[in-house]
Parts: C-alpha cells; structure tokens; sequence
C-alpha cells in the first residue's frame, strides 16, 4: 500500500521570535506534530514540511497535487497568506484532498474560505484545565482515546459562540476550568474534501508533545484522506445542444454565441 | 405590523446592452421582481433598489442596516463587485439578514463567500423546458404551488453537479427536456442568516414576469426575514481571567499582554 | 392576528408518587410550563393540556390537529405512551406541527422515533450547576437571554456521547460543575416540522419555574410554529402512465395492476 | 488485509410468486447482487445471504456481528420483518455497521426506523429510461461512472417529494423519461454508522445484472464500511457522583436511589 502523502504546514513565527514558544517548540511546532505523526505512523506517512517563508509558503502546485491531507498551523501571520495560495488550497480540498486545521487556524484565510462564515470566537489566555469529550466513541478520529475523554492541564480557552456552519459530525465539545464550553472536534464536507478542526493548542503550552493530541491528529488524517478526486472542481462547462442526452433544438433567444465561456 | 424591508440588487448592465433582454425588461430585472412582489404584497413590503453602478453598488451600511432580505441578481458584471462590499454583505448575513440569489447569481462573490465552495455547474442555452419539482409540498416557499411542480417552458438548462454544500433543505429539484437534472431551490443557515438560492432565470426569457416565479420569491422573502440579529458577529472578543464564571488564576506562559487583542 | 395553538403534554406521574415532585409542583410541571408561558403571551396562545391517564393520552386527531406545537415532557412513564399515539404525533410533525421536547423526554418514544437514534446520554443526579452557554446570539429561541448564558444553580447533568443527529442549528451547549458537557439546545427540521430539545429540568428541582427557562420555551414555541402543511406526508400515491408530465407508454413487465396501491 | 464482511439481505418472496421476476431472477435477486459484488472484488468480500423465511431472518445476533456492511432488499413482504430484527439492525447501524437500502427498501423497516421520517415518494410503473445524475465527480460511490450519469433503459419511476431528511451528501439525483426527478443516491450518518440509499431497482427489470449498477454497490460497501465501532450505543450510564471529574458534593432532592437504572 503506497504511503498517505501529508504536508503539514505552520507559519513557524512565534517559534522565532518568542522566548516562551521556542523553548518548547525549538524545531517549530510542525517538527513537534511530525515527530508525532511519526511515532504512530512513520510506515504509513510520507510527510512534507511547508512554511510562510517559502517561495509561495512551500504550497507550489506540485506540492498540492502530491499532498493527501494537509494540516495547517497559523496564528500571528494569517495576513500574508497570499489569496492565490488560499484558491489553490481551496480547489484542492474541493478536488477531494483532505484538511486538518488546528487551534488558532480557525482565523487561517483558507479556512475562513471554506467555512463562508465569521469563524470568530471567544478566547482567555490563563493557562486553564480543558476536558474534551467525545461525542461519538466509534468514529475513527477518537479511536484509542481512553474513558471518553482527553484532559489537558494547560490550554488557552476558546468559548461559544463559534462562528462556523453546523458540523456534518461533532467528535469533540471542550469543558474548560473557567466555565466555557467549545465545539472542538468538528467535521465537515465541501466539495469532495473532509475538513477537521482541532481546537486544542497555544504555543506557550506543550499540547503537540501531548501522545493523545498527536494520535487524534494521526487519526484525523487517516479520516481526511482522500478516496477519490474531482478533477477541476472550479470548472463549469457548457453543454452543447447536440449534446443534449436528450434530443432538442435550440428556440428563443441567448446571450451566448456558440463555444463561449460563461461569465463569472 | 412593521413592513418588511426588501432591497432588490442588479447589476442592470444586460438590460442596457442586450436587444433582446432590453425587450423583455425595459426597465430592469429589479423593476420586473420589484412588480412581481408589489403584486402580491405592497402593503406588507418595503422595497429599495440598489445596483452596480450607484455609489458602494446602493450597498452601504444604511442601507444594508435597514435591509431585512437582500434579493441579488448578477451575471457577467461579477467580477466588479467590490470585496469591502462582499465583506458587509456577508457580515449582515451573518448576523440575521435574509439572502436570495437568482439564476447566475450562483457565481456572485457574495454567494460564494458565503458557500465556501466552487458553486460551478453545467450550463445549456437552448430554450429548452424545465420542471421544479417541490420536495417538501409544505414548506413556505413552495406555497400556492399547485400539483407539486412548476414548468417553464423556456429557460437556460443548469445541471449537476452543482458545487455547493449540502443544502439544509430542499425545496426544489429541476427537471429539463434536454436530459439533466439541478437542485434548484436550496436552504441554507449562516450564522443567524437564512439563505435561498433559486435557479430559474436567464435574461433572454420573461422568467421574472411569471406570476409563479414571483410567488416563489416573494415566499422565500417571508422565510427569510430575520427573527434577531446577531450584532457583531465578526468580534472575537477577549474575556478577561477576572470574568471567567468559575474562579481561575492564571498560569503559565501567555503571548497576548492584557487587554490586547487577538490575531486575525 | 389569530393565536398560536399550543398543546403541553405531561405523563404527570411523579408530581403524583413523589413527595419532593410533588411539593415543587403540586399542580404537575404542565401547570408549571402553562404559567410560564402565560407569563409572556397569554394573549397569543391558546394552551390545551394533554395528560397520559387521558383517552388516546389526550392527544386525540382533533387536539393534534388542532395544535400548531406540542410540548412534551415524560420520564418514568415512556413505555406506557401507545404505539398508535406515537405514529399520530409522528405524522403530524412531519405535517408540520412544532414539537418541543424537554429534559428526560429525550426518551420518548416519539423523539425518538423522529430521530432515528439512540437517544442515549450519560447522567448524574447531584443537584450540580449547570451553565449553557449560547451558540447562536441572534437565534430567535435565545432571544431576550443575557450576557451569553443561562446559569442553573441545581440541575441533573446529562453528559456527551448524546445519540442524536447531528443538529441541524445549535443553540445551546451545556457545561456542568461535575465537569461534563452535553448539546443542551438543538433543532432539527422532519419532513415540514421544526423540532427543539431543550435539555434543563429534573422535576426535584423547580427548573420550570425558572423565568429564563420558561422564556426559552416561549421562543422555541414561537420559532416551531408551522408556516405551512404537508398534508397527508405518509402517503405514496401512483402516478398512472397517462398522466405523466412527459407523454410516455408502459413497456415492460409490471407488479401492479393499475391503481393497485404500493407495498408498505 | 482482512475480507469485508457483507450480508445482502433479500425477503426473497416475489422471485419465487410472479413469473416476470422469477425469470430475471431465476435464484433470487441476492444471487444476482452477490455475482456482481464477486466480479469485482471476490478477494476483498466474504458474503453472507440472509432471507426473510431463515430462523431470525438470517439476521442473528451473530451474522450481525460479524458484518460490516448489510445490504437489504425488500418489497411485498416489508411487514413480516420481526420487530426485535429491525432493533437489532438499528442498534449495529449505530454502532457502526454500514447500511445499504435498495429500491423498494426506502419503506423497509429498518430504514424508515433510522431516517425517522415517512420515506413515502411518487412512483410508476411503465419501464421508462431513468438518468442518474452524479452530484460530486469525485464521491467514491461514483467512482468508475463514465461522462457522470448512469442511464438505465428500463426502470420503475419514483418521484419526489421523497420523505427523508436532507441527506448529508448527494452522490446522484435521477431524471424520468416521464418529466420526474427523485433523489436516488443518497447518504446520511447515523450514530457511527453510514447509511446509502440507491434507488434503481424494481424486480421486473434486469437492474442487479447491470455492471454499472453492481459498481455503485461495490463502491458503497467499501465507502460505508466501519472505521471504528461504538460498543453498546444504547446504554445510557450512570456517572456516579464520587466518578465526576471535578469534586462535587450531591445536594438537593433526587429520584432515583444510588447505582439504579435511569427511567425508559
């Protein structure tokens, strides 16, 4: 069986600038989830690293067309991401590749893109006790979690409302200390892609050196990848009348003379 | 009982360039919708008409703070559309003001923003014949539809697939002559928005003139009215560690100094 | 404008047995539920009640069809409700009535009927605290709500995995002092009938006499009222051959002799 | 790799009752459903027939859970299925179990159980051509369908409004010879189980000998094959107050006595 090809993408900039991220996250958090990745899976997965500070944020057409699920990590940065690489995200996931957006990517554009809406929410930075529960114990993503829950001694909070389309499958909601709740697990179909976010993080807590975080990752691109494509997507041809599967003639007037694109 | 406030956006470029749209609507796709409703609701509707060519498209935050459901019609002038105007259209959306969108308005920044996916189809000028069939003889939008279907006899054939996400209803499926098939009266929910996209149209055949077509819109614009408004729905605000609901302190590292705000 | 026809259902069995129950409600939770929602509308609804030790459980085809929402409350008694009843509410949802389940109904036949699942949680009766938290800030059933939530000082704690669809809106999500979660507020849309469980309750405590909670059964009754009917939605009627839309002519072996009803 | 484990399910009654039936289907139309499964992937599938007239319907306890997806056929005879198999299926369909219905089998038992609603539709039978429209080019249950329709020269016809809730994703949408259109590859998550709905069928036409036909179910078993199982879905668990996560003390009335089973 050939290799699942994941590209993990991270803006990698807090790593570099502040003390508190680089002292946990030396290599970047995208070294912390490959590490994990390949702890559980490095048989099975041909990863690729990706970041802002590349020619086109290392997400190059032929890095796209080769990539089966890719994860995103964004924070501070959101703003540089070129529009041109967010359609081409856009078209890929819609061609069927697989999407894992992680905590503070909820902002990222390409997921803003996809979702269509505000994807805002509410958020403290106190270092607080969240407890994920599973709101379903068969689906793949929460496989191998243990009593129905993962805990997590320090995370940032994030709190509803969450500004998203209702999920085609809740897999986690969030309990946090301070008393808020959050739909932290959730999946979604566009197009022909599975897209997941994944709440948990802040780089100034170790959460991707965390076993369960990292097997839910693992789990969740094993779910998104792809089992087929739609080829083009974006693509809306015209049907020629001789083509018709049923006999017609063209009556009445158009606006279109023969072969001609459409507008968009 | 407060009327319902209706603006009805074109693009008005066909009607001032085409012979034959000219003929059909002389004063505007707008004025032909604009009769339809009057027809059945004046006393119940409040009407403004806004275009591409008006001062920020007749879109501006008065306007659109005093629209309860924004009707659009657009077809080769999209790319015109200015993205501050897509943004304002999307955040009211957002916060509860109804949506309709005609015909090749599937390809209207505003519905694809909202979308998030590719919203192409396949497309046939021929003049050919279409059937809607209800899917839900109940529902409001599809009042006063007798025997469960409409039939046109000349319209532009829309075919699958159709790049949208999954509709929260299904009003309607079109049937054409020349052999294919198109969801062509979806629901959605965005954030406290309802949103309808309805197929039937095209420029060069007097859809808009059709007592049943104008039924369907003004029906769709009584479901879509906003119930409340979700104000602000773009904010993601911060909640400070001494208003958490439950006593916290906080505890390890943090990036954000107080009271800053968050990354976007 | 003429009033909206709500009818509450009550088992209205431990109000009887147990002496806690009894001093909370001595007059059973349907008066309870009566009052509060009296309290904000008497002049717009009709309220009928409908009892388990009544004939056909008080929901007779006059009083449902009659009634534009059904609220349902019912716990220890479930399995007492008859099949044939159930099938009746059944029908009427998917003709378009409202119906508004409440804590422990969770386990009633008709919602589960309706949804098709499980309908299982996780529970605790410890008189704990429970805060939901609102999803959706414009959402007409969370209208009038402050700051966001609703606090609860003595609850029982129903915890995820809930078995449910997933819901097509949701409005509320719960947080529990004993530091579980659970969808507390979700609608979903059958055939033409809007549906709303709304978790608070457990008749030890006088969660029904809450304002707050008695206003957010006033919204869910408002938002569930039908804007249209499905009238006979079990029926699967034969189309005959001469009259189909398209001139067509039997080929071909067939099962049925003409207008023979279908199999079921 | 281990085998999929099938079971095709067949009332198995009109094969051996009406001669046009018993032609195209001399053993039954889960032999013609097997050797269609079995050209394709006879090294990947280990197939079980059950039938209505087997002790338990050939649906024990233990076929169902050793089968990983279940295909079910049924027609005339939708009423002899036992209740208590219909619980059963349900309950594997929640915790897991892939569910394919056919044809005929949108008033199946089991199904009808799991969508909730009437699944009632229109229907004819006049052998006409029906089209199926793919949706989404890359959806795995479409995979191998040339030029994105499948035509089928000889069908009965079903015709919307089809009663099911909104599918969660559309694979195809039929069009009729006769001017209907019917939703006839639908999908749907229930509990951890993945349910396809595909219409073609009726037993007086060769359908099942179809190779492109055959193909959609061999892609459907694969793509409703489990990931992951939800163990005793129905259970609804106690959480005892000294188990709750967080420290808490019971206070305030309660109706059941420590460790007793929560009300049905």
């Amino acid at each position: 069986m050939s290799k699942l090809r994941v590209t993990i993408w991270n803006e990698f900039v807090h790593e570099k600038k502040n003390a508190t991220v680089q002292s946990i996250y030396p290599d970047g958090i995208h070294a912390a989830i490959e590490a994990g990745l390949n702890e559980l899976g490095a048989d099975e997965l041909d990863i690729t690293i990706a970041t802002l500070d590349m020619p086109e944020h290392g997400l190059t057409e032929e890095v796209l067309n080769n990539t089966d699920v890719l994860i995103w990590w964004g924070h501070c940065a959101h703003g540089q991401v070129e529009d041109a690489i967010v359609d081409r995200v856009q078209e890929r996931v819609l061609g069927g590749m697989g999407f894992i957006v992680l905590h503070s990517g909820h902002f990222a554009k390409p997921f803003k893109r996809l979702m269509g809406t505000s994807c805002a929410l509410k958020w403290r930075e106190a270092g607080e006790k969240e407890r994920l529960w599973v709101c379903n114990p068969g689906h793949p993503i929460a496989a191998g979690i243990e009593d129905g829950f993962i805990e997590l001694e320090q995370t940032e909070m994030y709190g509803e409302p969450f500004g998203i389309p209702s999920p085609d499958e809740q897999v986690f909601i969030s309990w946090f200390e301070g008393g808020e709740v959050f739909r932290s697990g959730n999946c979604w179909i566009r197009g022909n892609g599975k897209i997941f976010y994944f709440r948990p993080g802040h780089e100034t807590y170790p959460i991707y050196k965390n076993p369960t975080v990292c097997r839910v990752i693992y789990n969740a691109v094993k779910w998104a990848a792809p089992q087929g494509r739609w080829v083009e997507p974006l693509k809306a041809p015209n049907v020629p009348v001789d083509q018709a599967r049923e006999k017609i003639t063209a009556k009445g007037g158009s606006l279109h003379a023969e072969g001609e694109a459409g507008f968009r």
